[in-house]
């Protein structure tokens, strides 16, 4: 017993993977192909990367429902009036998809990577899923992608891999990039020239790889030390491997 | 031009994703339809999980290539005679993979979860990658379907999430779950005891949730305080989840 009303609609947080449309699962595109409704996240005036990859499998028939960020997510995040419209931007945005639940229809709010790894879906989730039946799908992260493109090992063994947001500040970077086997930043965007020193000084820079656009036809995987200039785009990635076990 | 003669075959590593069938990508479906051999890795006189998800989706007329390891991965690393016989097991598998490119043929290399997260894959990798030529296609990892079966929000905003084998030591497991935001344990296994005393420690049994046989049908999630007993299968895991911006 679920204990919600079983005439709404369920929604599913669908991960849809790192960029490629056959990188979706099996489960996704079943998902996306039965449903009403599918949902997604871009920017004011952008089509958006969900909405790329959701080309090849989305019907005619859907409605479909672009949830527009007023802003770009990436600046002014300590701004008090940009955190009130990004919160007003959520809640809205929670209401346009309760308002196809509370009317029967399933909805799939479709998400780059994986749902519930730093991803926009957590903010709709947490104000719905004590309303409504909720399914998860998982998704190839997008740090999966960028390895694999980059065939590069990436954790073996014992190695304790930290997944670092490089928005942290310098001393937080340098110190978690020293305590790990295996590191991956995230995030990069106007942070590369700080997340480049910190990676530096942890004296990680010579395996360091830089990842941009992984999985789709723009891919770019260099050694982070020949990235010239300090811009890269928000989505771009910095691998740093474990060395594991090697029988 | 990729430098390797191009009548030799291809390896394909292929992720399966986390254990349901449908967590498969596209992408992977595709190659493991159309390769003339599958490889798998399984123990010695079982089925093993990547035979079972490949049920689905692995033709009649191909060829599979078991790959059975001479013994449990979980115990006895430290044994150099264990470890002798681990690596001329990765190296005559390396090298029956090996005959069937030789010949011409494609092999799909077939692993659970995404093949360079933890994947025994990367040991056939580094023996055979300067030699054939290789692609690789992630998957859903193991940790993406146990949060997802949870429906547990595991990292937002600039949360830091580490992943920690549980066959690390007990200071070293305190002082990484302090270090960060949020946390996977996996390789569970024996060192069960360990690891919750470890949480406990380090004040993170509170929101520790404990996942076994995530997205199978034998799937269970329950907080790790209330887990009794010291065992636990190799391939359950323990979620600490973030906390995130929650604007």
């Amino acid at each position: 017993m679920s204990g919600f009303p079983s005439s709404n609609g369920r929604l599913f947080g669908v991960g849809l993977g790192p960029g490629d449309p056959d990188l979706v699962t099996i489960k996704a595109t079943k998902i996306i192909a039965a449903v009403p409704v599918v949902a997604y996240f871009a920017k004011k005036g952008a089509r958006g990367k969900a909405r790329a990859i959701l080309d090849r499998w989305v019907t005619d028939t859907c409605l479909e429902l672009p949830l527009l960020y007023p802003l770009t997510t990436e600046t002014h995040f300590c701004d008090p009036a940009y955190v009130k419209e990004l919160r007003a931007f959520y809640t809205k945005a929670a209401a346009a998809i309760a308002t196809h639940l509370l009317a029967g229809r399933d909805v799939a709010l479709a998400c780059e990577g994986d749902p519930l790894f730093y991803g926009s879906f957590i903010h709709l989730y947490v104000r719905l899923k004590d309303r409504f039946r909720v399914e998860i799908v998982p998704g190839v992260t997008g740090m999966s992608g960028c390895w694999s493109a980059a065939k590069t090992p990436m954790v073996w063994g014992d190695d304790v891999l930290s997944v670092l947001p490089g928005t942290l500040g310098h001393a937080a970077l340098v110190r978690h990039l020293g305590a790990a086997n295996a590191a991956v930043v995230i995030k990069i965007g106007a942070n590369l020239a700080k997340i480049r020193a910190a990676v530096t000084e942890a004296g990680r820079l010579s395996t360091a790889i830089y990842v941009e656009h992984g999985t789709s036809e723009t891919e770019t995987i260099i050694p982070l030390d020949i990235k010239t200039g300090d811009h890269a785009p928000y989505f771009s990635s910095i691998l740093i491997p474990g060395q594991g076990r090697r029988p």
